[in-house]
């Protein structure tokens, strides 16, 4: 069995208006998204706003997030860095307050290869005891995992499992049938509006960001294709995929940077989750005009009454 | 008159095997470039692996190369990291150990836009009593310093300068123009090849990162310059062409990350200023049949006996 | 009703040593895809070498399809060029010849925006009296028609569906929502290797390259689809997986060029569809240690004695 | 000495307001050119449109601009299509007319590789009897003509030149190291605004759509790095950047695409050189709000009373 499966939100890190985590919001965020039945925790992901958080900082989200899951499901931690040896620095620290596994980037501002890639992966697992999931995210790093290389490292044990927030579906079906024979060997998608079609093409699992949002969405849709109801797990995915236009209301950003993760938080505000929408800096904060519209979407897919 | 003019390196540092900063080789690379007469010395850029270093280290480097400048050439310090805070932490370091300015990019891993780019440089600014150099490099951080935010951000006296390692020379010659008026602001190429030609437009220095192998090559292009020689000095350049080939020489990386610095280190120790060519992690340094290829280059050039 | 559903295979073009078009091999190309069970055929496609045939072959070429096809199945033709009166004179000749329908990109070469590539497309259906079916390939285009553009279009008439060939399910995905008011509007793939994915979000058809060298699969594929048999469909998706494989054989070209067509043209010489595996100038032929991977994998996945 | 030098401006084609060539307008061009002292025309460059238009038209406009030329400079023809027997084809229409040399770019719309490009530029110089340019413009076809491919030809006499289109100067000085030797080969700059640096660096011409506004400009800043006066050149490369600022005025488009060529277009119109500033279709011509703004930076340079 794959060591970690399902619905495994990459949980949003609520900021008070001075910047400082929120941890009375960070808590009602966990407490929302295990009650709703998801899987596993994502912690300091890009959802998480991870690379604004500085050591310390980091330290407290992981230890506060273990704290509160409690073990009623894994966490996992983004150890997201530039370079490999500040990556094991995270990864320590996360072994240290009990994560059940690290998710770890291919380096960047540094231009490599990927060869120097497969190398930053062993240089991690080398020095770190923790299950290692490879985070494919050229967007934000400059450099796609091809297939090769994701396969290569899985084969040697250098990582468990994959999360794909390359956008290439075509690509992780290949590495899942890479794979097939690798019972442990798991891959996860990113995306939060092709979920129904990557699990049934043989994914294990989620991350969406917009879980944050509607996590009883997304473990509605994971378990109707668990159970096989293909066709109502695309009514429930087409449901969700209303809900993710929030993203595109900020029209000056990009829906990968803050138009995205501050629409989750100021839905999360609007749904009472979370007590500020207020985004790292340089981010700016969706403002009145664009929270209008974000709660438009919430009452028309029955989030907001 | 702009604070910071002439050839100011961004500064190789060396490593030891066991990958800590080896600063006997340091103290000699910045001695070998004072002595060649540079007019500034850049630590912490990208050429300096600085992304690899954590924030004890950058303390331990800026602190050495301050020490061993001693006032003969002013010392500007990259303070590189992917979000504001982050970089202003470095910059308070900077400050504290006496750097004369700092040099900052667009944030990065995040993804921006120009605006909150700009308001990136703003806090910066805000938090920190140094001279701001916005350093433009969108083959690292994903985005382009756009004319119209570099312009904005001088006029209001955000930043003091540019670097400029976009390669579009054309977009520099604008910004130059804008800011004519503005006697004190400075633009510098980050270019090796091209630098005759940025300066006869009107650039006030370069940061090449090849002037750690030939610094006095740089100095002889600058004053051949200053002097109106520009035959000469398109001479020079055209020799210090010759001599940049070393970065291509490692075919299976990309010039912009290991193939370039590695190059470097490697023709560095070829010349007897450094002791190893050992790049940071998870880079690999050039082999022996690639440093046979690099000393080759050196000596056809002159350096090499 | 959409006016064409189901699998319309892009028909490779087979070409003489002299590079002139085979046209006894093109008859079996034709039947053998009629006779497998395809439900159109789109003649003068990427996949076809479109962009290498003057406008007399392209008439020839197209003539020869509808007198094959002789109303047993629709013929679509792309009448793919850089700019509007070059494409509305390639529609003439189509609508001319008996075409049920014309394949239209942006514009290409010149750069253009996503208002004139609305325009592009008006001035086309004002001039054409036949369906045109939007064709979105930024690979070959170098611009994305976005989801507003295609959706303008769709609503106010001026194209009848879309063929997808950018790799963005989810955009498609919404495309499709957003028009799923109209009938009549479809949307295809051109993907080879998420087919089933895409059918099972509702798309209405597929154009598979890979069709041309095993159209019995893909029509397979369309039927367990359609038959509601998703996990069979999955099964034989990934066969056709495996054999797509002949795509990444020729490392040193582009699979979306040379290397993929040349791939399913050496495939059909080998499966005795067509007399050679010739390439539209400049492009290169597989050579014989190529072929006999390409045979290679058609053997393991059953094409092959 | 090489074939072609100095300044030879992409020229534009002025059409009447039912999109066909205006003949007597376009004679205005062509001598409004001549007059000013260029060294050669460079008919159905990008600038010209020439994508826009079909074989006959191409025809008539060369022969039209070789009969308005009569000898007194040398006429070079763009024959500008996507792959290699169309290409053939112009060239051969080109060599008809009476043309002195044409100019090639790289396949488009099919993805091909450098190894493939080679071929291609053969082929043609294989079937026509005329110097090939090289004509390296990456942002069209989406591929860059790397140093290796294009001295590779050089040598082996398929080229005779290159127009480097691609904003990679520093490529270009490489290019123009290897070729030293060859007192025949040369190289020109497709751009508008760092003529002066790359004239010094050794080009030996440069294309300037911005040409067709201001040519004495561009005679004027030649003349003057012949004689050496540099000082004097950048001021007038100076002078012809404010000029270019035309091209960022309408900021709906690209200025590589209509927003550039529909400025020199409107420009033109305002100076009395053409009737109409009409694009070819789907383009857009700049409106009058957008002449007004070309009028007063017109102004502002002198050549608008």
């Amino acid at each position: 069995m794959p060591m970690f499966t399902g619905v495994v939100p990459p949980v949003v890190t609520p900021l008070n208006e001075d910047f400082s985590v929120d941890y009375a919001s960070f808590t009602r965020v966990l407490e929302n998204l295990i009650g709703a039945g998801v899987h596993g925790l994502f912690v300091l992901g890009s959802t998480s706003e991870v690379i604004f958080h500085d050591a310390p900082t980091r330290k407290a989200i992981t230890e506060h997030a273990i704290k509160i899951a409690n073990g009623r499901v894994p966490v996992l931690v983004g150890v997201i860095d530039p370079t490999t040896d500040r990556v094991i620095d995270h990864s320590l620290t996360a072994k240290a307050a009990g994560a059940d596994g690290v998710v770890v980037t291919a380096p960047f501002y540094t231009r490599t290869n990927q060869a120097e890639t497969i190398d930053h992966f062993r240089y991690i697992k080398d020095a770190v005891d923790l299950p290692i999931i490879a985070y494919d995210i050229p967007v934000c790093v400059g450099l796609k995992l091809e297939r090769k290389t994701t396969v290569t490292l899985a084969r040697e044990g250098a990582i468990v499992g994959l999360k794909d927030s390359s956008g290439d579906d075509g690509n992780l079906r290949y590495v899942l049938a890479d794979m097939a024979e690798d019972k442990q060997f798991f891959g996860m998608t990113g995306s939060e509006i092709v979920v129904d079609s990557v699990l049934a093409m043989g994914a294990h699992g989620v991350v969406p960001g917009l879980g944050n949002v509607d996590p009883h969405g997304y473990v509605k849709l994971w378990n109707l294709v668990q159970a096989g109801d293909l066709a109502a797990a695309r009514a429930e995915q087409e449901r969700l995929c209303k809900l993710f236009e929030i993203v595109w209301i900020s029209t000056g950003r990009t829906s990968a940077g803050s138009a995205g993760v501050g629409a989750f938080k100021t839905a999360m505000r609007s749904l009472g989750i979370i007590a500020t929408n207020t985004m790292a800096r340089p981010q700016r904060a969706l403002n009145d005009e664009e929270t209008g519209k974000v709660d438009a979407i919430l009452k028309s897919v029955g989030l907001l009454g």
